[in-house]
């Protein structure tokens, strides 16, 4: 899967044009951006099933860059990807329930239908508890979408809170782990899976194993592999038989592929991204002697 | 303190004639939200030191709803109150810097400097830990800005994971009103108050003791009044000797007050705001003795 990360600093040189045609620092970079986002979805969409749209880079340039991150959702719709809207919300019922609008099923409001993102996936975060993850869901089971709780994150600081041991000795992420299992349950589809998955790091591959027997039926999303150090071939034990079980995302490392081997970023970018491709496949064929 | 948090299916009749100049649902519904929102301050601005700014609901407009909430924030600081951006973000470190920068101090960019929203305090989630929060104290340090962590929020499923025993008897959020204090003592002003707050629910009163005990230097934002079921009257504990150490806010029961007690809407947000006012500093002047 592909992250798209945009670093207004760090922008492939084909998407200096788009900018130098507008106006105003805030219209030139999201013009950027988006040329930018375009050019790294044409090149890699061959050697992945989705992107994941980090909601932070886009929201830096405010409305322009929420309009960017719209015209790059639909570049990837239109290629032939999932879009997963990695935003990490969560809030009491009726902010949650704006969230799930804003980024997958849009709202009827007196003023006429407004759209939303139409997003297949939302990150969602769980420290509201289960009813800030409810209207996620209700939106998402309307549109046939799926949600992706904050169970282990990759992040060193993830230990601060995530990792805190409970009176019966397991940890905090372990407990939401449950939940997810909980909320995931009543949905689980003909594949196995079940609409409510989890964000778990590829940091720490020793927490993989556990999260995978807590949460036997969720989708993994997999960040972290890359720029954040972890490492495709010590995933395994994420992955169910088939190919969706496991999720690998990665970002830095596929966009500035170039800076580390040379050659052109987009011949970069799709080589670098058919290598994780391979890499995941490899895994998930293995999957059913790895349990 | 007023919430800004509009439903477009409940707006002030005076947002009509905004939306009626505009085309499309979109634009409509973001005129009409920009002009309840304004007509709002202007109504209760005399009563109120900040508004708070519920990031979703002008997100599901999209860009216009993100154009919209940067003109809401403007006429707000206009009116001379603070701005509060409740996001309730949290990501890691690159990303927690994006959302920083969207929100408070801006960023500069290879095709000149992006303002961001210029918030004066930021509501953000710690699950992902310390260095999740870390960006957005060096954004607001940069620009005297603060920070409002989440330590034990005001709806029911708050208890799934904030109310969890640790192995020490006592409850994931006092670990995380901890933390918040030990970010907090490196940077406590003049007037006792540090800049990393606490967001503490209005509902659970027996929570605000506890929560003071563990966090003497952070002011406290106490959403949950009105709407959500919390009384000013339960919330001594929760003040300071002097009037800054409790935010109270209420969204719905200020904007729908003349639902509830006939009157123009803009005179019964203003009673309502003052009521609001009047209660928190008799509280606030009880505080040297309640403690």
């Amino acid at each position: 899967m592909l992250g798209l990360d945009p670093d207004p600093a760090a922008l492939w040189p084909q998407a200096a044009p788009a900018a130098a045609a507008t106006a105003g620092p805030v219209h030139a970079a999201a013009a950027a951006v988006r040329a930018h986002c375009a050019a790294l979805i044409d090149a890699a969409a061959p050697a992945c099933v989705a992107v994941k749209l980090q909601l932070a880079r886009f929201e830096v340039l405010g409305s322009a860059g929420w309009s960017a991150m719209a015209d790059v959702a639909e570049h990837a719709r239109a290629a032939g990807l999932l879009v997963i809207a990695d935003g990490k919300r969560g809030d009491i019922d009726v902010s949650a329930r704006a969230y799930a609008n804003a980024l997958i099923d849009g709202a009827q409001t007196p003023f006429g239908r407004v759209p939303g993102l139409a997003a297949d996936l939302v990150t969602v975060n769980p420290l509201m508890g289960t009813d800030a993850i409810e209207p996620f869901l209700t939106s998402a089971r309307a549109t046939g979408a799926g949600v992706l709780v904050l169970v282990r994150t990759s992040n060193a600081g993830a230990s601060d809170v995530q990792d805190l041991r409970l009176q019966d000795g397991s940890a905090v992420w372990e407990r939401i782990a449950e939940l997810v299992n909980e909320m995931g349950a009543e949905n689980v589809g003909a594949a196995g899976l079940s609409d409510v998955g989890a964000v778990v790091g590829a940091t720490v591959p020793a927490h993989l194993a556990r999260a995978r027997e807590l949460m036997p039926s969720a989708p993994f999303l997999l960040p972290g592999i890359g720029a954040q150090g972890g490492r495709v071939e010590d995933l395994a034990p994420a992955f169910l038989p088939g190919r969706a079980g496991g999720l690998l995302t990665a970002s830095r490392s596929i966009a500035g592929a170039h800076l580390a081997g040379g050659g052109s970023p987009a011949d970069a970018a799709r080589t670098e991204a058919e290598r994780l491709r391979d890499a995941a496949w490899a895994l998930s064929a293995q999957a059913p002697a790895a349990r």
